[in-house]
Order: C-alpha cells, then structure tokens, then sequence
C-alpha cells in the first residue's frame, strides 16, 4: 500500500513501557488503522503512564495490566508489541502465540539456543507468524545500500561490517536507578549483546536464510574498564562504584557465510565514543564505508588525478540510488523516531497483518540474528572457539527466494515464507 | 644522532633486488656513511643491475653474486639487508647471522613457527641483533600516535584495528610475468599474509613483548574471487586463467592481548579499492580513525551543537602532538621512499649498529610480528580455531621496559634487549 493508506484497523497489545516503549507508543497512536486496546509493563507507574497517554491521544482508555500473560490472554486484539527487557522477548512471544497473538519484538539478542527454535517450533506450530521490529533495516542509508546491491553495483558481496558502537555509560551506569535492563547484562554477560541492528541490514545484503546462511561464528572481548572508571567518577557512593562489569569494552565478531561472505561485527557502548553503526560493504564491484561517508566504486566513481582509486562522499550515490520506498517516504513526510525507520518498520509489520502476507523479517531471520548473541557468549568462554550457527529453516534456506531489491516496499513482500 | 649526522662506514651486502629493492638500494647510496660492498639477486640482470646502480651513484662496482649464501660468507661487511620474497626472509637472516652478519629484515611473514623460533635462538646463541625494518613504525602519523599514547591522551588502550587494504591485483596477477612472489603466496596459501605494516605501530601502542604481549588469535578468511575475475578479464589466454587462488579476498584477524587489548587486523589486496592501513585507536579517552582522519578525544575535540560526542579532523590534533623526530625530519628535509619512512627506518639500523646498542625493533618483535602469518594460516586451516601466540622472549616480556615514547629519536633507544 501506499504510504499514509489507511488499512482495516489491527488491534493490538503494547508490553514493556519504559523510554523505548513510550516513544514507540506514540508513533503507534499517531496511526488510525492500529488501536492499542491493551497496555502491560511489569512497573504498575509506567502501565498507568501508558493508560494515560492512549487516553490523551485517542480519547478511550485501554486495559492495562502488569502482567503480560494476563494481556496476551485477553480478547480481542491480534497482535503484541514486545518492547521488554531483552532477555523477556521470546518468552514473551512464545505465550503471545500461545494465545494467538503474533509477536512484534523490539530488538535484543537471545539468551539460549533453545528458546530460538522454541520460537521457531512454535510459530511452525501454531501458524503464527513473528517478526523482529529491527528499525535499521529501513533506515535510509541501508535501503538505498541493499537497492545499490541489488542492481548490481557492487559486484559480488564479499565482506560486511558493521557495529553497535554507542557511548551508553550513563545509561548503564544508571541502570539500577532508571530500571533499565542493560545494566544487568553489562554486569553479568560478556558477548554481542546488541548485533541487530547491523546484522539486520547485512543479512538484507547477503541473501541470509534466502540461498545463503550464517555456518560459524567466533566472538573475541577486549577488557572491561569502561563502566568500572565511569561508577567511580559519577557514582562514587553508589555500592556498585566497586562492581565489576563483565562486558568486554569491545567485543568484536566474525561471521562465515555459507556462499563465502564474511561478517564483522563490533559492539562497543562503554567507551566514550560517538555513535557510529561502522558500517562497511565490500564487493568486486567496490567499497562502501559508513565512517566517513565514503564510497569507491570500481569504473564509476572518479579516480585522482595521478589514476588512482580514491574515495569520494557518498551523497550523490545515496541520491542517484536511492529506494522507492525512501524515495515515496520523502514525499510523503517523515515521522516517528531515529530519522523515519521506527516508523517504516511498524507499517511493515501492520501492513503484512493486513494484507495476510509474509512479514519481510519472518521467525526465521529473527532467531537466527537473535542467536548471534547466545553464540557470542559461548565462544568467549571458550577462549574465542568457534561456534556453530544453527540453521532454523530446517534447509530450507537452499529454496527459499532471494528477496527481490523492492521487498521493502512492503506492497510486494517476497511470498515464500510459510510454505 | 642528529639527521644527517655522518656516522662511522657500515659497510654493508644488499640481497633481493626487485622493484622494491632498487628503490631502497637507492635510499641506501644515498647515505654517505653506507658503503655497500656487494648485491645480490638470485636473477643474474637483476644482480647486475644493482652493481651499475652503485656504480653509477658512488663509483665504485661492488661484488655480485647469485647466490646469498656467497654474499653472506664475504669478508669486508658488517650487515646485510635481504629484500628477497617473504618466504625466503628467515632463512638468509639465519645463514647472515652464522657468518657473524647482522640481518636487517624487509617486512614479510613467516612460514613456520619453527623458523621463528629458529631466529631467535641463533641470534640469542650469537650474540647478533636482528631488526626487522617495519618502515610503517616510522611513518608520521603512526609516530604521531604514539607520541599522543605515550602522553596519555587516549587514556587507557583497549583496542586496535588496522589493515593492508591494497588492490595489488596486477602485481599479483603478472607475478608469473614479473618474478613476483605474491603470485605464488596468493596461489597456494590462505591467511594474514602481510601483518606488520599495521601490527608494527599497534605493537608499540600497546608495548609488546615489553610488559605485555600476545596470547592467542583466530582468523577468518572469506572466499576467494577477486585473482580469478582479473585472471579472466585481464588475462584470458595465460593458463593461469583459470588458476585457483587460495588466498581470501578478505581476511580477518582477532589477536588478544595479555593485558586485557584486543587487535583486529585485516588483509584485503585482491579486490579494486582504494590503498588505505585502516588505523583505528581507542582508550577511555578517545578514538582516532585513519579513514576519514577523525579524532575524538573525550574532554577535548569539541563536541556538536546539541552537546554529542562528534568526531573532528585530526590534522590539528597531528600538528600538536607531532613526534619530536618528525618535527626534525622535517626540518631537515624528507628522503626516500613512501614518504619518507624508509629512510627513517635505515637510520635507526645503522644508527643502532654505529652505537652500539640494541635495535628499536628487535628480534622478539621480528619473531612475533612474523609468526602471525603462519598462526593465522593454521587458525583458517582449523576453520577459525583459535592458536596461541609464542612467547618468544621466554617471558622476558614481564620486565622488559616499556619503550620510552622517544625512542624513534633514535639516540634514545631503550637499553634493555639482550641484557
């Protein structure tokens, strides 16, 4: 559908309402076709605040409840948006099918293998379909990359990398006081805590459970000192200005494709930084850096004058190629969070649920770029071993179709899925 | 010594005298207190050659000889620089130093641990040093670097990244043509075939094999395409044509670190891009990129107009912290190749040998930087298991001194290797 078309209306249920979840709540009330009849965080405070903000914004008020089973239980709504912890969202997806409900999950990495295929067996089970809500796939840059890949430009894909490369001190540090989740991971886990929003865009890229797959991975953490020296500069009184964080600063992870491809990854939020997703994309064809904003294409970019490659900003390339999609986001008005993406990715979802089609990001995709997680941890505990990255279709990535270049165009999703 | 400073004569042997060699054969001529006595090639022309390029520059024909082991029993020289294919590095420096030469190294990796090993022993037995000219330590922005690391700008150090990211394809290509040995290392093997330019400089960041070294690393290479699609288009009719190459357009290294760093190296020269070493620094107290030359230094890069972390040009930051050598380099004027770095890794060879005292880059460092190709190579045979890294220095490392951050002053080299 066109964007801003108007749909049969989705009910829906919204768990886990902290900041994430009432910036995202607002982008859903902004649209008529999704009615929230339900609201859930485990915090009463904030299930209220959550009541209060439907009523302010649609004129009703909506159940709410700190208790999600309770919400996926109740009638009369299709689906949930799961914007928990990380380490409650597939539990929480399990019993929304359970109850009939397709799971909507925010981004997070796994804790176990096991409740990946549990997702896995229980959508092929019940028939209901799961999709991970990972906004940077629609993020500009990525789509007008994956349509530059798609026609070819850079030749064929050889090597990806990207990361998760954020200053998240003082969220971390705080955690205890704001009730975020990420302290408790920082201070217990030491992996790829946070690989989606990379990986996402890069299995777009490389055809991931469509004809090709992840096999291996091998995961390598650096020290931890970030958060130590933080705790003990801005929370000198705080008990935990002596714990220790397990989280390695850096944790850097190599991925092996089953077509030869090679993945990079980098999460890095304990550091003071500037934000960067490090995105890069090497093919035959050319080069494609995120820092920077660079781009070397072999026979189309211009050379130096002594004939050398060079790299040159890659703003009219990002124009010349831009999506369709972006290209009709534009004229249409950009709304929601992170420039436009939070916004594009819901319509993805809603307007698959409407329509009764594949969601673009299917149980697949999600419990293979959710299990990056688990598997990181069990390679660095290992001493960076090797670790095997399950194939959640059963094989049937070898059949499964290539997305074609306009999939994000959410009127023509590829129709394989579900099978 | 000052720059320009004429020392005593170090008469010297030349072997290996391909492109690489003539260009640095004429940096040598170029110091009046270098007299090479003899030059060796294992091609007849090339030998040849190289007497007349002495000859025509000082006037006098040096002995030729095919054959190194003739060169490396010659009476009349102090040292031999061997500028041979990688393979054959280790093997002439051990037969130099059985002959009571002392072996400056052109960069290269080695083939077997055993060789490594090997040089150590025989210089540890003889009493000869060994450098292994790493002219990329001595590079301006590298230097730079350090100077800002030794100063505590980057506050703790937790990660390196560097590369050699060259399109080498024609030189790789026509090796059969132009009695290049990457052709055959391209051919045949399957690793980080040249690591030093960039794990050179990060040795000295992180003080390696003094107080620190490195334990174990893993690589991953992907798949190999780029030689063949050159083969193809650019030589259709050679029987190389179709020629497999083993060597991964891309691959990638993890090496982790006894004080906690992590090292990411990565090998790219079979696919068209543009030349860059990738640099990337990081500590609790900032970030500096070589792509894109950005800096962020946590409390002192300004930060955006909303008060977020931005990275900013390092070219002001270069100019502030240069290292002192470089500030009277340039006052003396830059010579020789790859501006100007090979002409200040020969005077720190000479001036080391004229005074007496241990080389900046020695023959711990020489073995470790080297054994990373061959570890590299068994980690990918193993399909990315990880392999330790020797302790060369039969863990001398825990109290060998910290460089001092002046020691590319040359006059200042540290005094503790062969104690």
């Amino acid at each position: 559908m066109k964007l801003g078309t108007v749909g049969r209306t989705v009910k829906i249920g919204v768990i886990g309402i902290g900041s994430r979840g009432v910036g995202q709540l607002d982008t859903l009330l902004g649209m008529p076709d999704v009615e929230v009849v339900a609201v859930c965080d485990k915090y009463e405070d904030r299930t209220k605040a959550a009541q209060e903000q439907v009523q302010k914004a649609r004129g009703y008020l909506p159940a709410g409840t700190t208790d999600y089973r309770e919400l996926n239980a109740m009638e009369g709504m299709e689906a949930v948006i799961i914007m928990t912890s990380w380490q409650t969202h597939i539990a929480i997806a399990l019993d929304a099918m359970e109850h009939g409900k397709i799971p909507g999950l925010e981004v997070g990495g796994a804790s176990s293998i096991d409740e990946c295929w549990q997702l896995v067996r229980t959508s092929e089970r019940t028939g209901i379909p799961v999709m991970l809500l990972e906004n940077c796939c629609y993020n500009q840059e990525e789509m007008n990359l994956l349509n530059m890949i798609k026609q070819g430009i850079f030749g064929e894909l050889i090597h990806c990398r990207g990361g998760y490369q954020h200053d998240l001190r003082e969220e971390i540090g705080n955690g205890d006081i704001k009730r975020h989740y990420r302290q408790d991971n920082f201070m217990h886990r030491n992996g790829e805590l946070y690989p989606t929003h990379e990986l996402g865009p890069i299995a777009q890229y490389l055809n991931l459970n469509r004809g090709n797959r992840m096999l291996s991975l091998v995961s390598m953490s650096s020290k931890a000192v970030g958060m130590n020296a933080w705790m003990k500069k801005n929370r000198p009184d705080s008990p935990l200005a002596q714990a220790k964080f397990n989280e390695g600063d850096v944790v850097t992870t190599m991925i092996k494709c089953a077509n030869g491809e090679t993945i990079v990854l980098t999460h890095d939020c304990s550091l003071p930084r500037p934000y960067s997703r490090g995105g890069y994309l090497q093919g035959t064809g050319g080069v494609w850096e995120e820092d920077g904003r660079r781009i070397f294409l072999d026979g189309i970019t211009p050379l130096d004058k002594y004939n050398d490659h060079i790299f040159v900003p890659d703003a009219p390339y990002m124009e010349q190629y831009i999506h369709p999609l972006w290209k009709e986001y534009k004229e249409f008005g950009l709304r929601g969070g992170h420039g436009g993406m939070d916004y594009l990715v819901f319509r993805a979802f809603f307007e698959s649920i409407q329509q009764g089609i594949p969601f673009p990001i299917d149980v697949y995709d999600t419990a293979s770029w959710m299990a990056i997680t688990c598997l990181s941890e069990q390679s660095i505990s290992m001493g960076s071993m090797p670790v095997p990255v399950p194939d959640f279709t059963d094989g049937r990535w070898l059949n499964r179709e290539e997305r074609p270049g306009d999939i994000f165009s959410l009127d023509k999703v590829c129709p394989e899925a579900f099978e």
